[in-house]
């Protein structure tokens, strides 16, 4: 990249960046879709690396990343998520090569003296009410599963995200008598594209957006 | 893209993508920094029609979309905005070309018939109790926020998120009587690189995830 590129439209932005090729922005975004079947092409750990190693650097509030992962991968960690799993839901989870589990740490603000070192961070969320604080991991840990599904879609992953389970159980089965409390599911694998079901609308700009 | 192509460790997938090249996931995540200074560059209107027509397409829980922006641009809307903000934001929001409150309606139920046409989705949200129906829109919205900061950076523009502001008197300003909320904002435009901060510590893999 040089110090100035120009963009899309063909402007000079003085910028560093520039637009990505349409390749890229229909694989993050105009053609991804969210997978249910799954080729049978395992994912390594090593990649499971990779992609928190890019997720971890997008931002989030006080840079205190709340989030956290478990890749549940083994038959046994599968049966142990299973029993939580909404019935249409189940087949999705069991094929996938890993299920990402995107929990979020209540306790989050004790990492904040090492992520934020310049001033006392943690004396920001540590004295507030548990609902605050849990407000504060539920936003950041949302914003990271976020991230992570793009992440995933970047390093040519697909990706599966799903809600319809018992969060409750889920706790239970991974976190007994922690502080992590699950979020949402994230099936990673390489998907059957015929297990795509056709795309549902998007609310258009002027139903959503208004430029003030 | 073929039918079958080889991924970053070289192995075939037998899926339709392939790992973005190391510009791309430099300027979206490892590269990618929080902005503070702005250059004079405008952001023209129609980059953030582009932008929000990238953004929608990320998923969502049952296709909810319950994200709301308003693109405060004009001179006027900035003012409205200036009395919300923590001193240390004010600077960085007036001077910035554009700044996105990304915000949720608690009524984006109302238009699951038109978002999920083939069930009734919208009465899985519409006789839960408030805290429910903003739980969701709050999760949502966050993903949704999360989303158009990395769309924002595939266009070539950099952000600089924002949690420090007023959210009731941000909703006084721009949502008066309405069903909208703020939940944060985004500085958008090209970053000067000279008021970029150090990057501040990431959790390694293994304090954050786990192998199951």
């Amino acid at each position: 990249m040089t110090a100035s590129t120009r963009t899309w439209n063909g402007a000079d932005t003085g910028s560093e960046h520039m637009r990505l090729d349409d390749g890229s922005l229909n694989q993050l975004f105009l053609e991804a879709r969210t997978h249910n079947k799954w080729l049978g092409t395992p994912v390594d750990d090593a990649l499971l690396r990779e992609l928190y190693g890019l997720t971890k650097f997008a931002p989030t509030s006080a840079n205190s990343q709340p989030m956290r992962l478990v890749f549940v991968k083994s038959r046994e960690a599968k049966e142990r998520l299973k029993p939580a799993l909404a019935p249409a839901n189940v087949d999705k989870v069991m094929t996938a090569p890993v299920t990402a589990i995107v929990a979020h740490d209540l306790e989050f603000f004790e990492q904040l003296p090492k992520l934020m070192p310049h001033v006392d961070a943690r004396s920001w969320f540590a004295n507030r009410p548990a609902a605050q604080i849990e407000r504060a991991a539920y936003q950041a840990g949302s914003m990271q599963g976020a991230y992570l599904i793009l992440a995933a879609r970047a390093l040519g992953l697909d990706t599966g995200p799903i809600g319809g389970f018992d969060n409750a159980k889920v706790d239970a089965a991974f976190f007994p008598g922690g502080t992590w409390r699950s979020n949402f599911l994230v099936n990673l694998g390489y998907g059957d594209p015929a297990g795509v079901f056709p795309r549902n609308p998007r609310l258009d700009f002027d139903e959503a957006c208004r430029i003030d």
